[in-house]
């Protein structure tokens, strides 16, 4: 007679990791930089890609709905057409600063959609699980949010395999949607740029030219509430 | 005479990990779990928590704004209120479900929020950086995005240290900015719960309890654009 497993029977011992494997994680976290434009032109393995999509596809998600897709681009023509896409829309922003604020924006170029070999275009489907999803009732933004996870298990693994990732935020929905037949319910999450780097910036590149400068955590913690001259 | 520094000074030799550091980062990414009741009643040590929350504060940010906050609650009573928010709305979210389905949803208990000694409310401040954000422009929730960079994040951190992490979204939002005097603007991205964990699930727990199956990534990856025949 077959015997239904218990759930208890898939739990298994759950220790802290031995202080080198801690570090590599913490390593990880504290060396991950979003690239602009140091990447290298040598193609990524398959294999390796596969171990990054592995470490996107292993985030948490609401109702463990998975919503996330991965468009991979390698194709020159389809990544210089996402750069035109790119750089319309950088125009527009670059024209919401002014003074020294625009100038400085100029400075920092991203090449990145032309130099690193390969796009992965990351997206939501929130129909992936049906209308109602277990976590998705009260707030309605949560299949984005799991498919940022996925991106940022990505971005990490990414860094221990000496790959670097930028992701690009500026463009107009619909000239990516078109250019890559997403359909209309499907939302762009992220745009990542992926190539291996030799160099990254020891601090994030914002910080390094001067955009804006690391915040004191202590500043971003509070103890039990909301600080009240904060409001 | 002074001379300020060059961008290209803060370029560091970025190399792949070592083999072992690179199975410590996959270990926590495909090890990490989703808690929902096996949190141990121990404190976390201060030195652990800021370790986490130093974790997070190194996630991406759109425009480098870091528009993240962490409330850390830890007393007994505001948790119970957290919990009794999180009741309420959970029998809303019941009541979307039918037949087997609600029976199942039933059956997931949630003890978290009462159980592990910590919960941290994590929140995105839309002003943090004025009013024009670099790489905001074009996508208005790159912020709340860039602070769920800092959840998972926070989430590896964890694993690595041996603490479970769980993510409640089932709450409405006036109820916990009341609870903790968040003002108005600020969105509420995570309520996390924290606390040791000795065991874990060998996979997530809504698999395990037959709630829903992983999918298989190949499904989910696409050579250079949307697939036709899933408009």
């Amino acid at each position: 007679m077959l015997t239904q497993p218990k759930p208890e029977d898939a739990l298994t011992a759950a220790e802290p990791f031995a202080t080198n494997e801690r570090a590599a994680v913490y390593r990880a976290i504290h060396t991950r930089r979003d690239v602009r434009d140091q990447f290298l032109p040598d193609a990524l393995p398959d294999d390796l890609v596969m171990r990054l999509l592995d470490a996107a596809h292993a985030a948490p998600s609401v109702g463990f709905m998975q919503p996330w897709s991965f468009i991979l681009v390698r194709d020159e023509a389809t990544r210089a057409q996402a750069y035109q896409a790119f750089s319309r829309a950088n125009a527009e922003a670059e024209n919401l600063f002014s003074g020294d604020r625009a100038q400085t924006y100029r400075g920092l170029k991203l090449e990145g959609i032309r130099k690193a070999p390969l796009s992965i275009c990351i997206t939501c489907d929130p129909d992936r699980a049906g209308p109602v999803v277990l976590g998705r009732t009260h707030n309605p933004r949560m299949d984005a949010y799991s498919t940022v996870c996925a991106v940022q298990n990505l971005w990490l693994a990414a860094r221990a395999e000496g790959v670097g990732v930028g992701w690009v935020s500026i463009f107009h929905d619909a000239d990516i949607k078109a250019l890559l037949g997403i359909p209309e319910r499907v939302e762009i999450v992220a745009w990542l740029c992926l190539g291996f780097v030799d160099q990254l910036y020891s601090e994030p590149e914002l910080a390094v030219k001067g955009w804006r400068e690391r915040l004191a955590l202590a500043d971003l913690v509070h103890e039990g509430r909301w600080p009240q001259d904060e409001a």
